[in-house]
């Protein structure tokens, strides 16, 4: 007998098939005993068509009706939910974000959360009812509708979950949970029973897009108990924790992120003066180019090199920044290399455990992998490779260190 | 200069142009300097899609939750109304009927009016804006969103306007307005430039359906000045005034509605005994079955018949209901009749004019039709006929009173 917030997205909810098998799953905690609260998305599709309206009718839509437009999508799902709940016997009552209500400041289509009043939320729990709220939405303080942005379901759950204080917050989604690397890649990836905020943040930022990085961050602040779990298929998915929870025989990586739209830029032959790396990186930064992983190495000989990636996608737009910057500051040569990616161990058993950077570097130049850039934090060590050798090294890595279902069994309990 | 409230049904916003081609409509009176309020329906085919998504999930939809689904067929309008506003660069805020705040009874599915807070639109008003609200739909006082019921956009303009002390209300439609009768009946049928609140009701629960009776009896109440206009065609429509404004000169008729989907029962042989006609229909309108036309004739030999009218939908249904009471009164039989029509005559100048009545049985009697039943009211005449002759009698009586444009245009100013 708990309370537990349960997020469904747009695909768990994208028909009224779905919507039924979702009142099920719902009605089988009730049965149990739990008070339940649900967050829904717009049924899938639902949010596209919406939007394809709007750029029907202007090319840039106004932000404050563009909110009150999408939030219809949310609006439209919670209704079909209580109904499929009510025609199973369970009471049910569906809020708008507005209604629960879900402050927001006023950045629309942007919105964050400043406050969340349960008290009505707490009400109809108490009459034994099931909440189903809206996701993704919320109003400002003059009750203008704002959105959170894509994906900002999660967002809200986390959020309602902090704010009723709930035991758990269980994210519902096409995947069983959060696995030591993508199974498309490796063969015996294992679901991960759980894994630490931190390591969470880091493998979702490095592409393992299971949960909003915003709703991670959310829940870690407020210790909300985050569970990634499957809405079709059973089990129990996968629990992210404080730290201070985990167990102390966990290993020391949980698990390996990628990242394969990447791309590498090098200014080479730049003078070797203070501010050059601003100089450099800056113009590109102003841009609205996200620079990840950035490497300065000055030679002997007094010529500077500065390589960083960026987005695949945008590493046309970062050249031509640089070829301009290139030129004003002299420097020999602009080298644009598309065909990279990065791939990186998470786990914050690296901190007690040495050895792990060499080790890694070990498994790659066993497979005559080269290593381009390295770079490392407290928890995580990523290494920029050629893309073509991606899945061999993320093997390689992955079994190196012993992360797969095999491995994992044969160590006696 | 003026304060206009607007209301555009589904099919006026049913698509991207059509609510391009309102936008332009309002910007004509923005131009002009009117201040406008513009309600509005949900897109053509929006209510029926969600209606059926909420059959999907179960036969009788939990009305609170219904409610929910169904308001977001005009949210989604309102937003877009507002961007084809924006698009043209006249400044435009959406209010759902939650955030106006009009605030109703907590009858789910059809709720009715109880307050309307007027500020937050003329403090739009003020700032230049066009306050785009959407129809059908409110809040109980306990923050749930209710619906008017089907049509009940034109209530909600309605009771905008007079809580706004609009000057004038316009209710735009796919018809040019109120004609005198139905022009695919009578060519000439012509379009009245004003009609009197009353005659409205008569005519539009008579079958000249344009208006929702519910708007025009609020109309009336508040003596808000209610104008009926097309979408799609220039022209001023018709002005639905109060009777006192109401023009010397207006003809004693306004116009012909008629009504073709009824039925007549005939009790035959009842003794005639206080409180019969009580024992005859009281079962039948407790049946939820709505008795128009009722006449009972004692004759001289001490039988009884009782007759009246009901919905041919629902005509066999009451027949039933009928044999049972019947045999319980022994009377001599139930006759039940299909193929009838009502005929009404409805003219605030009936009060002033003698001779209406002895008019109209002339002409129906110079083209050999029946009268079956009669019934009279202050502002109105009504006669029950064989079906087959509707469209001659309506062409016989619109001409006889002179109704046409022809007519008209002979009479010189």
């Amino acid at each position: 007998m708990a309370l537990i917030v349960q997020k469904y997205g747009g695909t768990s909810v994208g028909s009224i098939d779905r919507i039924d098998a979702v009142a099920e799953k719902v009605s089988r905690f009730r049965n149990n005993g739990d008070d339940v609260v649900v967050v829904v998305s717009a049924m899938s599709g639902e949010t596209n068509r919406l939007t394809a309206l709007a750029h029907e009718v202007m090319e840039q839509p106004t932000p404050r009706e563009m909110d009150v437009l999408l939030s219809t999508g949310e609006q439209v799902t919670i209704a079909l939910l209580c109904m499929a709940l009510e025609k199973r016997g369970y009471g049910a009552r569906s809020f708008t974000g507005g209604q629960v209500r879900i402050l927001t400041d006023d950045a629309h289509t942007k919105a964050r959360i400043r406050e969340i009043d349960s008290s009505r939320m707490h009400a109809q729990l108490q009459q034994g009812n099931v909440v189903v709220v809206a996701g993704f939405q919320g109003v400002d303080e003059n009750g203008n509708i704002t959105t959170l942005g894509r994906g900002g379901s999660d967002t809200t759950a986390v959020a309602l979950a902090a704010a009723l204080e709930a035991d758990e917050c269980q994210i519902y989604t096409d995947v069983k949970g959060v696995y030591t690397t993508d199974p498309r890649v490796v063969d015996d990836a294992k679901l991960l029973h759980s894994i630490t905020f931190e390591e969470m943040l880091e493998l979702a930022s490095l592409g393992a897009k299971v949960l909003q990085i915003r709703a991670v961050e959310f829940a870690g602040k407020y210790k909300v108990p985050l569970r990634v779990l499957s809405t079709f298929e059973e089990g129990s998915g996968t629990l992210i924790t404080l730290e201070e929870e985990a167990e102390m025989e966990d290993p020391a990586i949980a698990g390996i992120a990628f990242e394969r739209d990447e791309a590498k830029l090098t200014v080479a032959g730049v003078p070797d003066v203070p501010g050059i790396a601003y100089k450099v990186i800056g113009p590109v930064s102003e841009a609205g180019i996200e620079v990840d992983v950035i490497v300065q190495n000055a030679a002997a000989d007094g010529s500077n090199d500065i390589t960083f990636t960026v987005k695949r996608a945008e590493s046309d737009k970062a050249k031509e920044i640089l070829d301009t910057v290139a030129t004003s500051l002299q420097a020999a040569a602009v080298i644009l290399d598309k065909k990279i990616c990065k791939v990186s161990l998470v786990g914050v058993g690296m901190r007690s455990h040495a050895g792990i950077a060499s080790k890694m570097f070990k498994a790659l130049a066993e497979e005559n992998i080269n290593i381009e850039i390295i770079t490392t934090s407290e928890i995580k060590i990523s290494v920029v490779i050629e893309e073509k050798y991606l899945e061999l090294a993320v093997r390689a890595l992955h079994s190196a260190f012993e992360l797969g279902e095999t491995e994992t069994k044969n160590i006696p309990d």
